[in-house]
């Protein structure tokens, strides 16, 4: 009986896990397959469920087999299980319930008036929704921090980020903004001077499908563990014996769906190869939004927008849309690292798309710090579109900082994983490189097995069980460094 | 506070009800959605909310609340909706854990090993494992019975008819034997001489999907609460707000997958109209499985395949597969009432389907109350086949006694629910055209909807607020009557 407190969670867990993977597929449903007359009976099995989720995790009981536990002879991989369940644990009782109830009505009645509002370009519409909810996520942050001994903003990373402070993405952004202007300045210079000849839709959604399908073939995707389908907003959901990934089609745009594809192909690979013999453990779930983001930007943009595999993709395309001129290798990769500045985040390429991230990273940190009011963020957006994109958004809060669905439901600190997640792509395909040697030559002639190994090996199968910076280093043989980043966006693009 | 037991137990369905919408759309996707990989997770994760219902269902507090709820002040509704409590809670707390555990795993054991023994024609094979199905369900059968205080085979039937006996089913089969057989005879005997065209196929899928939903629309489906997909085993499922309907096609057959998607549709139809004010309320739901069968069939045989309603289909089905010979209103008509003895119940017209019911019945309810063992069952269904429907199934268990699922998973009680639903369904629509004088030039104008509105007055709206005896007796004026089914039988097919 040593282990009993620690097999009283792990049961525990497991249960909370079958209860996720009912409410993962009943999410999933509901923006893939639900009509919409089944809309608030869904929202009310969920929200049932949430809080069934919440009795179980917070009860008294669990506290008492955290702590007995401890006394355990736990092996590593247990202990490092108890650490996320420890986690978990606190994530879920340090708020209490009316806090966690307030924000929830709060985040949902101003997603819902911003739907419109944003439309409108309504800001003094939306800035007292949005205060509330940034109200209650500073009493959110305040919570988190006394209990953790950081700043409040710190404290809302935490969740998403586990590890990473503000004073550490401090000097990581710094960096990135001594360079990236000046580079995305040449990058926009150097581009303005090809001739591209665009591909000619229109692209038939079916076709285009079919696309998505063969390049998630051809990226390794277990179409036996999971599927694509078709959302509003795409996303890859699901469990891990089952990823459901989805994207949308626009019958005049060919990139947009089938970089979306690869993309999240990217997390599903990742969520497909989650270390399976802990499954339904916090242990076995992915390490973080950043490195989750790591794996999607991997495929799309490290390995997706690469000649080597533009090189496989490209028959594929002119199997399903013809040979067009534009179907050149040297003219689609050209057309598929194009760069732009622009007002929209999504729509961002890997050169710009720090710039946007930073922006958000400065506003929300310095809001949820007490040291901004909501009424102060349209005028230091604009600043800060003019200083790092030569862009204006005054008077332009539709495409300025209403743009993000993040905020309007309390999501603050979830915005520097995209980056995070560029920065750790680069330094893993960096560290693949070194230690496969015949890496670029197996990638040129179509052979991306070696690479996924070792994104496996390395990544994937470890689930949990290390810290974020532990995984980076024992995978890439030092911390973060965005040099990498920097490396690789000026191979590319100069 | 005079309510307050009453309360408690409205707040418990509720919450039930939320997570038996969980369950449904997750038994959904698992048919109809899901790759095999997800099978052993989602199987899992059902399990485990079932074990949350049950706990949530057979609590000591519901027992309480169940008494206490007697001696309260409450309306009719109420205590219609108090007396599907008890009865829901009374079904799952009268068998013992480990029985109802057992018989789980020998009905998933037997139906598991059947799916291989079927096609190898393998009895011998099969009769032990459905031995230990039929021990376990006269174990369930013998403490329901003894509850009760009627025959052991009542106590099984009433779960899915409640108020049903075996002596009432014996009357009104002894009924449906002395005139059936003969009828069947002359039926089949008339049909010989016509001469028939075939449609012309291959029909391709989706122009039959797209048929289906024509279809379905102009059945009145809600397409805001519903969907159409495509399962290996078609059925009807969801919930009220959102109803799932499958199908599934041959592209080498019209009838079967149209027909296929009418019939579910009478049931989406009840489902989507059951009473929404009481909603996650055992009183809510539909009354019975006999009840249910009755919409699907009302749908499929008393409309679907009448002349008025064909007359409004023929054009849909012309734009969908051209303009064939086969497409005329006589012989479209004849066509989909062809009459034939065969094998297989589920490939039955209407005309011989009671005979396959009957012949189940009859030995079913044997085997429940001992008199006859799982050996003599071969031997039994040859008898009757040749009895009742000319045929031998000597040495043909494939197609003779292992042909339904429901006996392996220990479904004892069901197969009458098929013919008391067939019954019901004419007696309904005789009530519905005594009620509308003009309902059948109405049907015949293709205006739907007088009989739509009458059965959602007269049927659908009840969900259980009244007995089954009851909601017949008001909606039709009289108690289940098997005349109307022979007028209808006779009417139409002599």
């Amino acid at each position: 009986m040593e282990k009993n407190h620690y097999q009283q969670l792990t049961r525990t867990f497991q249960r909370l896990s079958r209860f996720s993977h009912l409410g993962s597929i009943a999410h999933w449903d509901m923006a893939a397959m639900m009509p919409a007359g089944g809309s608030e009976a869904r929202g009310e099995a969920l929200a049932e469920l949430g809080v069934l989720q919440h009795q179980i995790l917070t009860d008294k009981k669990v506290a008492e087999w955290l702590a007995g536990a401890q006394q355990e002879n736990l092996s590593d991989d247990e202990q490092a299980n108890l650490r996320e369940m420890t986690r978990a644990y606190q994530q879920a009782a340090l708020l209490p319930e009316s806090l966690v109830e307030a924000k929830s009505l709060a985040g949902n009645r101003c997603e819902h008036a911003w739907r419109t509002q944003r439309k409108n370009n309504d800001w003094a519409g939306f800035a007292p929704n949005l205060q509330e909810v940034v109200r209650l996520s500073r009493e959110e942050a305040r919570i988190r921090a006394e209990a953790s001994g950081g700043k409040p903003y710190d404290a809302l990373l935490d969740i998403y980020e586990p590890g990473m402070t503000s004073s550490r993405l401090d000097v990581l952004f710094a960096d990135l903004k001594s360079w990236l202007p000046d580079l995305l300045q040449k990058v926009v210079e150097k581009q303005s001077g090809q001739t591209l000849i665009d591909p000619q839709g229109p692209f038939p959604t079916d076709s285009q499908r079919q696309l998505g399908l063969d390049a998630m073939a051809l990226l390794g995707f277990d179409f036996n563990g999971g599927r694509l389908d078709v959302s509003s907003h795409p996303f890859c959901g699901g469990v891990p014996e089952d990823v459901r990934i989805t994207t949308r089609y626009d019958e005049n745009d060919l990139l947009s769906a089938l970089f979306g594809v690869i993309h999240e192909t990217g997390h599903a690979r990742y969520e497909q190869n989650l270390p399976r013999q802990w499954a339904g453990q916090p242990v076995a779930q992915a390490r973080s939004m950043g490195v989750h983001e790591s794996q999607s930007l991997f495929f799309e943009m490290q390995l997706g927008r690469s000649n080597a595999f533009l090189k496989q993709l490209l028959p594929m395309i002119q199997q399903r849309f013809g040979n067009q001129p534009a179907f050149t290798l040297d003219n689609f990769t050209a057309w598929s690292q194009r760069v732009e500045r622009g007002y929209i985040r999504v729509d961002a390429d890997e050169v710009s798309y720090p710039a946007h991230v930073i922006l958000r990273y400065e506003i929300e940190s310095a809001l949820i710090n007490g040291e901004i009011e909501v009424e102060d963020i349209p005028a230091l957006w604009n600043e800060k579109m003019q200083q790092y994109l030569g862009l204006s958004t005054e008077g332009n809060y539709r495409n300025g900082c209403m743009q993000d669905i993040h905020w309007t439901d309390g999501g603050f600190g979830y915005f520097p994983s995209y980056t995070l997640g560029a920065m750790y792509a680069a330094q893993l395909f960096q560290a693949a490189r070194k230690a496969l040697p015949e890496l670029d030559s197996q990638l040129n002639a179509g052979n991306f097995s070696p690479l996924f190994g070792w994104l496996k090996e390395n990544i994937w199968q470890h689930g949990s069980r290390f810290s974020t910076s532990e995984l980076i280093v024992k995978a890439t043989g030092e911390d973060l460094n965005s040099r990498y980043f920097r490396d690789h966006l000026m191979a590319r693009y100069l």
